[in-house]
């Protein structure tokens, strides 16, 4: 078994209203990369975003009163304290200086998604309105298997960032093992491999962010086709012993 | 930039006492796979816990009261619940049947390690008992690049599981793009990604537990090399929040 992960280098800066599915196919044409239904295509959230111009001024801001005691009291910026908990609808933790908060799609992470990384002066991207749908536009317009929209997340406990996927499509985010049997013929009890992230965490490899190579294909990986959704990774409330 | 990676699929079942370095040679030399400097070898957890010896014989086992009265409220083997009880220095989540555990490793994780899968009838493995070791023990038996144990992680919040670097040698688990600058010439403030776990993911693609590849190359990954220790990647207590 062999997976081949490759990142396109010549993708351009992207803006907003770009076509981002006309940049990947551009980009890959030129570097002899052919979009086929064995590629699993990784993009990450900030190009998504630019281009859905899912991206805010932050000069139209205006502080509340939370946002602005917040930011004084750990040296923020007020507007995009602002934006983030305009982006939450729910306040997971704040505490330190840092915002864990769920966003509307369910997703729980930092600063709600808000990223000042590879953005202009007063701008910042928020998440797509919609991952899963920028993902099956995506898929629809390159011919390419499964397309996964993939963000930098923390974790509880561990140091470091690891990019996970927020938008899914033409795979089950989740490969279910139970019910197989083990070489010793024990059934498999709990064993859902989150399969989306895992692809994501691949493409991580090749998406360091200064270098910003934000689109990976990643051909080789074996999976059953599937209308697919990234709200299968987001665990149920009655569910989430860390609520 | 293109990574691949190969799992190896000629390793026999591993035994308690096998040279685990020497069967993986063995196993990549008839599959054509050379050893370099360029590669990082990623193993799970399980089959160096049972080259180790790591794996604990149940009927030997003397359930304490506490593992008694929540097998029997949760229909588990008391025996297994005391192993578990055994291998944690701390009990971060007990509900609902689960039990999240910081092992004397430092590592929060479900069942503290203890895994059943894979394993023969009575028998239980537990976690390397130096993580760090067994990935130093092969990297220098082997002569490539690196070596980081994995293992499988359920994640607060998100489904499915997702596999993590428990033992690091041959590279610093975290890459950290603190001090850098993006495309606009704006400082990156948080960028720490934990490359370790981005590797164990990428191998964890080709590890699906029935199938059982436990050794996987990873090629083409491009790295500062470094001594290395998977406890970096474990977040202090004094800035966890969700300690």
């Amino acid at each position: 078994m062999r997976v081949e992960i490759v990142a396109l280098s010549t993708l351009p800066e992207v803006r907003p209203g770009d076509d981002l599915a006309a940049l990947i196919r551009q980009a890959a044409a030129t570097e002899g990369q052919t979009m086929d239904r064995w590629v699993v295509l990784a993009v990450a959230q900030k190009i998504a975003s630019k281009a859905e111009g899912a991206v805010v001024d932050l000069r139209e801001i205006h502080p509340s009163a939370l946002a602005r005691s917040w930011a004084a009291e750990w040296k923020k910026d007020a507007r995009l304290i602002e934006l983030i908990l305009s982006q939450s609808r729910r306040i997971v933790k704040m505490d330190r200086g840092v915002i864990i908060a769920e966003t509307r799609h369910g997703l729980v992470c930092a600063n709600a998604g808000v990223d000042q990384s590879n953005v202009e002066g007063d701008f910042a991207t928020v998440l797509p309105n919609d991952p899963d749908a920028s993902a099956r536009r995506l898929l629809a317009s390159l011919g390419c298997g499964a397309v996964i929209i993939t963000d930098t997340f923390g974790r509880p406990w561990r140091e470091g960032l690891v990019d996970v996927a927020i938008g899914v499509a033409g795979l089950d985010p989740l490969d279910d093992h139970r019910g197989r049997t083990d070489r010793h013929g024990r059934k498999l009890a709990s064993t859902i491999i989150a399969v989306a992230d895992q692809l994501a965490a691949a493409a991580g490899l090749l998406m360091p962010k200064p270098a910003g190579c934000p689109v990976v294909l990643i051909r080789g990986f074996d999976w059953q086709p599937a209308e697919g959704s990234a709200r299968s990774l987001l665990r149920k409330p009655e569910q989430d012993l860390f609520r």
